[in-house]
């Protein structure tokens, strides 16, 4: 069946009434019963939660085949509790399991083996980068992967698509009880937002921490009150690998002068003004845009509102520098930010359900005036791939590209024309995780172009000193740079669904021919 | 039907698998779904939430002839908010409405002419003080009103027992998306700990509040992704009448002689050390044990780990000298509390959930050594009666009492022998709200009993300075003084079941004889 913008979704994953995509707010109103865990009731006055192993644990919660259970990525390249996890699931020779994580990446290579031996055999994720996407993309996952946004990911819990066995959290410290923060003890990630709504939603919880602390441990980002068991490890993560290759102070004059643009443009956009809100991606020059921002407020002699999302040293600066009234926290970045929102009061930790859940009753990306973003792909539609990279292996995450695309008054795409002599903008994306209605400005080192859609920010930007193109001009420059790109070649089975954040299937990825 | 203390529920409120008391801890290890409120999405950006008045907001949610809708009690005998809404309520001729509400009180005298014209014909409250315990104890309520402690309040919508249609949640402060605070603001109450329940469990949330904030107001008790609209009224609440008739801080020389048996049995008891856990209730011997524990903590040298519950000046000055490391807050009992969970970082609002909520995986009242608690009447089973007086009326709360009680190691009851000339030590209470089993030690002006099932604290309390009786010698005291107490005169009809924290009913109280 085919889609509102054209992608055909193969029948059979349109199943127990799972919808193609229809428009970006085509659930606006939707009214639905949220889901509910099993709860086992702990009356009992001082009944002890510490249990000796990640083994003891896993039985206590009765993890048996077919199960689900979730992680958080909020050590990123840094985890180890994962894989730590799954090896003890895989010893006891539990298989068909299905894990839901709020991103996969680098740290979890060595769980290839259990997606070869069916000890994993579902995956929903946002980001699925590495040896595990390149797994996912040669076929070796027994379901197609659900590609989920990280407000989609909420979403998708809270209304009961994914149900949660057990969810085991990662935790920088912790107290007897399960009471969990990101703040603390030797691993200090700063936030655990990605864990809040597996807490409150899966059936067991499991806190893994290498830190108990004194009860009680407050303010919890993990209540211990959802909380069954916990388990005291030698480390869960590395934080200096917080900040990993995806995120880059670049130095790179091609992307300095994408950022210096998408600056000029805010600048020339009615929406920068007094209390301005502003969330960047972490990519370089996503990233640069931060730092091209304060001399026009400085000029305007304006302050940002709230800054938001994954939070790096650039908005920490401009936070001390009183240029940011709140930084909204989902996500620590570098240990900058975990620094920050361990000590700053205006440096608030938020949930992923606050941050980004669509089918809550409004959730903060929908006060966002701007948004900076990537792209792995634009198209002639403002489509952008962030999943699919140019020799079509899943590479990438939408975390929240999609959400704050959505909700935000100007979402901004800052991407080179070309990559390795590859064209960034061209005809139609590979595979669509951001659609296009949600995309307002791309922007590149050759010149800018607005989605037509938006002529209000067209007229605005009419004096802007930027170059403003249309986007198939940005496309011709680039197929006139590097020629059109070959096409890839896929079999024909599915590996992956890439889920709109309302539930909707938007896209989906194709296994490669080898 | 008889239940496990003997005393008899008729079988017609026992439908609907609601069981008799069976035991404090009869549910441990209870497994069940939690329940989970109908929500509509708000997916589109900006959509305001903010409405003109309550009646627009009640009409907006759809509100019906017999539907339930609830409140807090934040601000005590100062609270607006209630009866604004059942005044709207009301001018809309909507009729049969059960209110679900944290406690009911002086604030609330107004409603009785809505329980008399069929507006109003369901209370569920914890404590039902003034005229609206008098009107129901007169018959005037069409159902009998449910008494829920402050934990069983939680786990009772959390488990399904009782649904909300609309919160209708006052707030000192909110931003235009309903993230609120009990923080801030004119009407500055602290903490908003019971209604978090409400804002995440109802169907729809209405956030009312006489302080407009800046989008976000962070950190929020309750959370704007659950709200649906936002009222502006000219005063949510008069903060100066938080601190109520009930909560004293006695001169009275017999009331300090109690104080400071407890405070030595404490001393002598091996829970006392380095750490220990805390909570008073707000009756004027309760609060006065606090002052007399300083000396104790300095003599040897410890320091109180946490202080828990409604918080009072004298933990306030405890927690200032160094003497406590941790206040946690479900609610403020005056000024001198607000005031320092606004500004002290060791002071922590938790939600009721967390506080005292039997059937999740285990509340902070699990976690306490010593609960001092007051009592209306004590009986030879140690049954405690804090719901009806001497004339058989409704007129107090079981709060967190039940909860408190049952969790703690240590419970201790301090009342004087008698009131106005009647026993409060006597052969069997009137109501029995906490049962026996919980309640550890009774400390009267002319000595101290233990419950025998407490061979432990007898042994321990050996050599403490206080005159160790029977409960039986100590209700002989009492009849020796005043005389055996009349009987009170009841109709047949029960006007309100006595709901123990677990769900069961452990006794109900019948309409008086006029």
């Amino acid at each position: 069946m085919r889609n509102s913008i054209g992608r055909e979704i193969p029948a059979q994953f349109l199943r127990g009434g799972r919808e193609v995509y229809q428009g970006p707010f085509y659930r606006e109103g939707y009214i639905y019963q949220k889901a509910a865990p099993s709860v086992r009731a702990s009356v009992s006055p001082r009944a002890s939660k510490v249990v000796s192993s990640l083994t003891e644990a896993i039985i206590k919660c009765g993890l048996r085949d077919g199960m689900c259970v979730s992680f958080h990525h909020h050590f990123r390249d840094g985890d180890y509790v994962l894989c730590m996890v799954m090896d003890a699931i895989a010893a006891l020779g539990i298989k068909d399991i299905t894990i839901c994580a709020s991103s996969l990446g680098d740290a979890h290579t060595s769980i290839v083996k259990y997606m070869e031996d069916g000890t994993i055999t579902g995956i929903s994720s946002s980001g699925v980068r590495g040896a595990i996407g390149e797994a996912i993309s040669l076929g070796k996952l027994k379901t197609p992967a659900m590609i989920r946004s990280h407000g989609g990911r909420v979403r998708a819990i809270e209304c009961g698509d994914i149900h949660i066995d057990i969810a085991f959290i990662g935790a920088p410290t912790s107290d007897c009880t399960g009471n969990a923060r990101g703040k603390g003890g030797k691993s200090d990630c700063g936030v655990l937002s990605y864990s809040a709504v597996d807490a409150r939603y899966a059936d067991h919880v499991v806190v893994v921490t290498d830190c108990l602390v004194e009860f009680p441990n407050l303010p919890a980002s993990i209540q211990g009150i959802d909380v069954d068991y916990v388990v005291v490890v030698d480390e869960v993560g590395d934080p200096t690998k917080i900040t990993n290759a995806t995120l880059r102070y670049t130095t790179d004059p091609r992307e300095l002068m994408i950022a210096d643009y998408a600056a000029r443009i805010m600048r020339h956009t009615p929406y920068f003004r007094d209390g301005f809100s502003f969330q960047t991606g972490g990519g370089g020059p996503s990233l640069a845009v931060t730092r091209f921002l304060r001399p026009y407020m400085e000029e305007l002699g304006i302050k940002m509102g709230f800054a938001m999302g994954g939070i790096t040293r650039p908005i920490v600066e401009l936070l001390e520098a009183g240029f940011i009234r709140m930084v909204v926290d989902a996500q620590d970045f570098d240990l900058a930010s975990v620094k920050s929102v361990n000590s700053c009061p205006n440096h608030v930790e938020i949930t992923t359900a606050q941050y980004a859940n669509p089918l809550n009753k409004g959730a903060f990306v929908n006060r966002l005036d701007y948004v900076i973003l990537g792209a792995l792909e634009v198209d002639l539609d403002f489509h952008v791939n962030v999943v699919t990279g140019s020799d079509g292996i899943i590479r990438g995450a939408p975390g929240g590209h999609v959400d704050t695309s959505a909700g935000s008054r100007c979402s901004i795409i800052v991407t080179p024309l070309c990559r390795s002599r590859i064209p960034t903008i061209r005809d139609r994306v590979l595979t669509v995780t951001t659609p296009g209605e949600t995309v307002d400005i791309v922007v590149t080192e050759v010149g800018v172009a607005v989605n037509p859609r938006r002529p209000d920010l067209l007229e605005a930007l009419r004096d802007a000193p930027v170059p403003i193109l249309t986007i198939e001009e940005l496309k011709e420059r680039a197929y006139a740079l590097v020629g059109i790109p070959d096409p890839i070649r896929f079999t024909e089975r599915v590996v992956a669904l890439i889920e709109y954040r309302d539930g909707t299937i938007i896209d989906v990825v194709y296994q490669i021919a080898e």
